[in-house]
């Protein structure tokens, strides 16, 4: 019988979601950063609104994402950005968030009340509430888990998807890419002000977070799409340090990576520089005719190699 | 420094909530079932619904809700179960779910495909949608959790809190208490329909669910009541070869836990035997003038000796 490890986590979602029924008023289920739900399919709830809701939950373990001498705050703020990123990711902001921690009886009183200071401090920097959530014990020796849930919302015409991008269009990152582990996956900036300001003004086609590095959901992204891609790895925007395969491979970087047509792009960087000035958006590759390759390096949660 | 098992989920909960801000669209937010957000806050939707959502998430822990050798999709149906009791304990209905599996890397696939199919049998069933998810790895030898988090929805006038409790109010539990562990905690019912009916059709002054044991949670809503509370340990519903502290302290019975005036009980318990002959609806104690005791036994996460 076949462990996880050998199939991995992207086939393992195949799996289990081919079974699942969309709702009715869900207009996009599992599979893109968050499920998009329309209120106007729900009872008593205008058909009029302007937006739609966002759902998202998102997971951290110890020993996996943080490490247990990690600072507790720290660990928080990450646990929150990364649900904001996936709002980002979609051109929406956040609304209310529901925490969840698993953690063992032994774990110090203060170490939890950091924790959630840190939850505290990226929520209400970004705008999100915490409205709820539950605590339960983990048994001695195991690791814990914080698993954050929330809403959030985005104007119906500026909602982005994995699935939008076509042939010909050239494939963006914000920021640089590479060496997170160093830090930056403790402290990053959920890409919520770029987001919007981009889905505001430009036809973005397709956008999700990078959390896996560049070289395994970029595929992704291009085969929801339909298309298979090429990336320039002397274009990648890379941090200090880092070389192009750490940029491609290494993960957790949280830029968003997205998609436009080429009659659009310059005017993007151009107002993006101007802007974001201390930001880069940079061109990395192109959506092409084809299907996509099976996903090569980055990060993957079940198999032992990575 | 002191440990979680030192001072108990309750106390750990109340000084992390503490701090919390309270978003203009919370209604009710942390330290009941679910928290009740009004939409009609949020631009673009009518402030005219007639519903409020309701955002619960939960998690259960191998080890610590289920064991390594409980069928998967019994573990399934339970993580979905305990959302949907939570949605029924403020007299609503589910909506859409997210699912957050965090598994160690050499857990067999099947295993997975299980858990999911018990997921969304007890979904499918009481008309939950799940919409999305996220799967993670713990280090090999850490316990799995998996998390359920969701939305629901209640009708305005049939929103029950746990601080809406009376003195005077009578006490009633559905069902019957004590011996979940021999196998309810696996398969019971949450109390939807139950819930649904009482609320629209006789004035339930506070509820929540059962899960930690009466003997813990009957003194949390009395507390958030702002009332002191009675029980009549005879007048217990005990399931089969169980005692009243069974009834009392074993926990996990998903029944539902509500008080009505004095006025209101005969004719509910009249009404209910009609609509729900083969479960009983029983009077166990009454809400009376003072401020709460401390809760003894009962289920508490965090101590070393329940």
């Amino acid at each position: 019988m076949k462990q996880l490890s050998e199939i991995g986590e992207d086939a393992l979602i195949e799996q289990l979601i081919k079974d699942l029924d969309q709702g009715d008023d869900v207009l996009v289920g599992p599979g893109d950063d968050c499920a998009v739900v329309d209120l106007g399919a729900v009872s008593g709830l205008g058909a009029g609104a302007d937006v739609y809701q966002l759902l998202k939950t998102d997971a951290i373990v110890e020993g996996v994402h943080y490490l247990p001498d990690t600072p507790a705050a720290e660990v928080g703020w990450k646990a929150v950005a990364r649900v904001l990123s996936d709002f980002a990711a979609m051109g929406g902001c956040p609304g209310n968030l529901l925490v969840t921690i698993a953690l063992a009886p032994d774990q110090e009183v203060c170490y939890v009340q950091e924790l959630y200071r840190g939850l505290k401090k990226c929520a209400d920097l970004y705008g999100a509430v915490i409205c709820g959530g539950e605590t339960s014990s983990v048994p001695h020796g195991s690791a814990a888990v914080i698993s954050v849930a929330g809403t959030g919302w985005v104007k119906k015409n500026q909602l982005v998807r994995r699935s939008g991008g076509q042939v010909g269009d050239l494939v963006l990152v914000t920021g640089k890419l590479g060496g997170s582990i160093q830090g930056k996956h403790l402290s990053f900036t959920p890409r919520l002000e770029e987001a919007k300001w981009m889905t505001e003004n430009f036809a973005i086609r397709s956008m999700m977070d990078l959390s896996d590095g560049l070289a395994r959901d970029l595929p992704r992204l291009a085969k929801a799409s339909g298309c298979d891609f090429v990336i320039d790895e002397a274009s990648l925007p890379c941090n200090q340090g880092c070389d192009a395969a750490q940029a491609m491979n290494d993960g957790e970087d949280y830029e968003l990576l997205l998609t436009v047509s080429p009659q659009v792009v310059s005017r993007l960087l151009e107002s993006w520089s101007a802007q974001f000035s201390a930001l880069p958006l940079t061109v990395v590759g192109e959506l092409i005719e084809g299907q996509v390759r099976g996903a090569q390096g980055g990060w993957e949660h079940f198999t032992e190699t990575s």
